[in-house]
């Protein structure tokens, strides 16, 4: 399983603070905990800044899981970068969306939805509350994941139903919120994941990275099935039973 | 409720067989028996050759369901109009999409995917049978619709997994095609319905020109939730409940 | 539409502070509400203690939608009694359950599951969040309805994952419930709703009656269409289509 | 993994056509295919004559996936068994129900429907097409799966709406079928799948047995998650966050 993991890496070059949480960037603190996953084997990093973003045919073509976090340059991603990822995706490339990139092109692409919802910084407790025990996704975790400080993201959380709702956040100031959720497209597979704001540790906390981990596992690439049909549209001319004349 | 019919007007221009059968056009045809149904109000048809092929602001604000049928042009509408809908669409307002409609950008844009499929025309018989008994658009009806002639649509239809699967055909080529169903997208609801090739008169069949008006009376808008979070994301900084300090 | 309202109506006899609160049964305080309604026709109520605990022959054949509230004796409800709903519900009858209705022997039929969920007394305040906005049942309403106190109901609920999820359940002491939810079942519509504690006044809450009435409205009875294979299943030796020999 | 596969071996005794297909009983041919598959571990038969038709509080505890087959003595199977199996599954064990199973007690018991159908014995053409291609259980198949002979299953199927539907059939006859779908229970997973009828060697086609087992694979025991409120609900007196008192 290839992983390529990207992040625009605007935050942690402006903001001392963030610098100093992730000086290696989200994508290195990332990148250095899945390198020692089991089966996991080439781990790539791209950022906003590279051409293409770093996303480059090749890249693409190599890639069975693209983890995604951006937040502050969602517009100056590349429309056609967002259009052979798509592609790719509906081909079998599986997609993990992190935090803020609930509002990323890509994200948006691939749900058809503002993809919009309410937020709040102060500092709140969040319960992550697992909803769906028998999903691979959560095998062997608690009833509840527990951070001591997060955004809040609250409902309305304008998506398409999931496929499967995984995780439910409760937050100290009132709000609720779908944080945990899969979706299949074409022949991909789609999780979101709701922590990582850039101004905590979220991305050192083994257990918030076991879940991207096993998120990556479950929309690893998986694009095999022979149907015909995704990204193009063939005119099958030989039925494969007769048909009768209707005159 | 108001209704608003899209038709692209080319091929009844173009082709005398398809000119014969829909004078008026398909938008006409649909128009005709919608004007005549219990709790219609305005129904307004427009073509792609019109200014903003006729979906201006004003249009789009007092339509309750959009009716979209399209096949050989739809690369030529407009990307700015695209916008235009999809936003009404999360604020509320329906969307049915007949037939080769699944090609439409408004189609695609809501789904995410490709919604591509196979295809044949050879005259097939088709048999809609009814897999969501307990749906309003199926009221009242058999247990299938037949269809004497009709162009064959097969799988694999790349959209996303139906909020409800209510139709799935059957073609006496051998293949099978999921056929009617539905989708909620932020506050509105979308409606897939496959008769409708040009070739035919299936827009004066009662069965399913009834299909098609219980469909648009399922996805009439109904954007009154006073939710937030749909196309803005508001940061909502006075908390419903205290939060503690964490220092 | 025709409601009959189920209570075993044991606390009101048996505690007087719940006596106090509804002195004619939380099936009488329900009653009155859905008798005002416009669309509403025969509003019956009937309890445990009754002869088949009222659901007769006759009047389940003559309900378009079954409210259910149990608590004490889900174990007294007739196995044969609930035989019937089960059959009823399958052929139409839609469901409407009620707050710890979660135990009901006919709700864990439907179900298949064992309905559990985690609890506590506390009066603790309960923000139920909208999480479907384009649903009926939450047309017209705010984000989120408040209740000042409220029996905690927790995850991980024992259910089916919902064919719609409408609300989502913040609790003051840390928990999050997944407290309103639609199923089909066959040609029937069924609709969970958490509130609903014997000893809160609940069932005079404006709020919280016109979500169970609009429930009510989407569950009603719809079991026209003329579908085969619901609680039968029929052996079709004539086949629509020629079958060939395949010696 | 340890795989369980249920027979009731009535047919194979009494009818020698199929006798003289299966020898062993379906039981052994399905076996003696998992026996020599990677990563299963115990492959056990059982039968509807052997004491609690095998199926031991010791069996069950040691099984991973049940797998089942049953047609003509559906109501001689103990409900005290169903009883545990259910209890069972929903802590996590898988079942596969095969074919006629679709009538047993145990599918009927999780799926809170009559899971009735149409179908009719006429040596009909059947074509399964793919329509889920990110699943696992279509990992690497082709566009469908064809049997030349097999027993008609049509709609309606009395189910619940899949969380995944995987097949569907075509018939030559003119049906279709809902023929491959997966649930979740609590936290067991479920999945049908329709060929498999006595007169034909279905579990001796290489096509058919690799779907079971990838099926197998998939619900596969994944019972390690700490939720509470699975067959049981428990009273959680210490809240996570403190509760005002509302005097």
């Amino acid at each position: 399983m290839n992983i390529t993991i990207y992040n625009e890496f605007i935050h942690e070059k402006k903001d001392p603070k963030v610098g100093g949480i992730y000086p290696d960037g989200i994508h290195g603190a990332i990148a250095s905990f899945m390198e020692k996953q089991d089966g996991v084997g080439k781990v790539r990093t791209v950022t906003l800044e590279m051409p293409e973003h770093g996303l480059t045919d090749e890249v693409i073509a190599d890639t069975d899981v693209l983890i995604w976090w951006g937040h502050l340059a969602h517009d100056k991603v590349d429309d056609a970068v967002v259009d052979k990822l798509q592609k790719r995706i509906l081909e079998g490339m599986g997609l993990v969306v992190l935090h803020s990139g609930h509002h990323s092109k890509i994200f948006r692409r691939m749900m058809g939805t503002s993809c919009s919802l309410t937020w709040r910084e102060a500092d709140e407790r969040e319960r992550l509350w697992v909803v769906n025990p028998s999903h691979p996704i959560t095998e062997g975790i608690g009833a509840y994941i527990e951070l001591e400080k997060a955004e809040m993201y609250g409902e309305y959380f304008d998506i398409p139903d999931p496929d499967e709702l995984i995780f439910v956040s409760w937050f100290e100031g009132g709000d609720v919120f779908r944080s945990g959720a899969t979706w299949s497209r074409g022949r991909g597979k789609i999780f979101y994941f709701r922590p990582g704001h850039e101004t905590y540790a979220h991305f050192y906390n083994p257990e918030i990275l076991n879940i991207v981990f096993k998120g990556a596992q479950f929309v690893r690439f998986r694009g095999n099935t022979k149907v015909k049909g995704i990204n193009s549209a063939p005119n099958i001319k030989e039925s494969l039973e007769p048909i009768s004349s209707k005159e």
